[in-house]
């Protein structure tokens, strides 16, 4: 996604695309090497189906081949002629200091009593999004995009991003199995702070707020996920997460209008975000 | 050590030196980060006397703060103008890449039976020398020193890196206590692979090298030290030693003579490294 997010900002304002093959294969680069790093301090084992670095070769590899990683996403960019490194370099460092700011808060937020929902906001914002929006930006960049207009461009692709990341949540406890391509619930399972669960918190009554309790200390996998879906679905957060979602998308669809570039372009992008968003997986 | 490098190699040219601060500290910056991440990956619980960040504050703390201060490092060097980034950057990802390449040596040589004098002259050069080069490069680069200049000076400090690595470890295990402010003969505790028993093993007949392999595990920590640098002494690998080291550092004052800069200037700098190349501790 974030290569292509990268070649359809610069393809906003022209075609010769491979002058943003470098860029894009840095935000890729950067991207796993964020995954390898997380991965480590999650502890997960499995990463799409398949054990992680860390797990198959132990966390000092995964240490050091994260770094290397890092600093090959910086070689792809000083690629670039030294008028445009000067414009890309301060977007890149500043997309990945708050991504480190985002893994940080969204560890913290397991151990945290009081996560409210414009803490997560900000944390899967920082997280996850800027880099959707800092793909848009640098590809544009590389095109010649006023800075404005790349402005826009990183506006539309954060709030994109965090629509996503809304759906993702939604997605994981009701998306259909077969299309989402792994066991659902995930998050449940897991008392995964995500938007669903702390808006259930917040609109809970006592009564089913204690009930939410016991559910979250339930061991019985099955049970649980059907208990806590049973509540959202009594409290409807399903639907107040579609429309946090849809809200942002649309304020991400605003900056995008404010882009100069032609309508029939700008349509290759939204095709693109709007597939995404109707994704049942 | 790497700032007054820096800043030395800036001075070479120019008086204004508060121009090369920024990169000064983007090495130091740079050099911290490693030794974060290197702390985790050698599982050493001290530095400089002090716990380390991992034991202190947890690993992914430590994997964290330390990616952070990789990008801040970065973000000190995107400070100069296009130009000069464009030279600065190849240099420091190369630098960088290099340093994780003989963390990795470093590490694979704990298990590796048979690693040769040239294996380890490579890895210290990965490991350390190489910033040392890099810092007197681009202070020379900031202060707009000619290619060749950085390039030699690049020389001039990558072969006298190697020098004080080979000191080490002579001081490791012949420096005096008091002025090394350690217990000495750690290398020998560890049995870590450096210039001397690598030597040693090279040089010794059959029942030395018995005797030798006996030591290594012994567990009585004085024993081992005072027979192993028994066999040192036998083989005169210290004198060895000290010579491999002057051949390190003529190479690099060689270097140093090709630099198209001011004798005294110049000689700002040797003072500096000779004082280094005679210190006991």
């Amino acid at each position: 996604m974030r290569p292509l997010l990268t070649l359809l900002g610069y393809s906003l304002y022209k075609t010769d695309y491979e002058k943003a093959l470098d860029v894009a294969a840095a935000l890729e680069v950067f991207h796993n090497f964020t995954l390898l790093h997380d991965d480590i301090m999650d502890n997960a084992p499995l990463r799409r189906g398949k054990p992680t670095v860390w797990k198959k070769w132990g966390s000092s590899t995964a240490i050091l081949s994260g770094d290397a990683m890092f600093i090959k996403s910086y070689e792809l960019l000083s690629t670039y002629e030294g008028d445009l490194l000067k414009k890309l370099l301060p977007v890149f460092n500043k997309t990945a200091l708050q991504i480190c700011e985002g893994q940080q808060l969204d560890m913290n937020f397991e151990t945290t009593e009081n996560v409210s929902i414009a803490d997560y906001l900000h944390m899967i914002k920082m997280k996850t999004a800027v880099l959707l929006g800092a793909a848009l930006q640098m590809g544009s960049l590389v095109s010649g995009a006023s800075d404005e207009d790349a402005k826009n461009l990183y506006e539309f692709g954060k709030n994109t991003g965090i629509a996503f990341q809304l759906q993702d949540d939604i997605l994981d406890v009701f998306g259909e199995t077969e299309k989402v391509g792994k066991q659902t619930g995930g998050d449940v399972i897991a008392n995964k702070k995500t938007f669903l669960l702390l808006k259930a918190i917040e609109l809970a009554d006592e009564s089913t707020r204690g009930k939410l309790n016991d559910l979250l200390s339930e061991k019985n996998e099955q049970k649980k996920v059907e208990g806590v879906k049973e509540i959202y679905h009594l409290l409807e957060v399903k639907k107040l997460a579609e429309e946090e979602m849809q809200k942002f998308y649309s304020k991400g669809l605003s900056a995008l209008e404010k882009v100069n570039a032609p309508a029939e372009k700008k349509k290759m992008l939204t095709d693109f975000t709007e597939q995404l968003m109707q994704r049942q997986s």
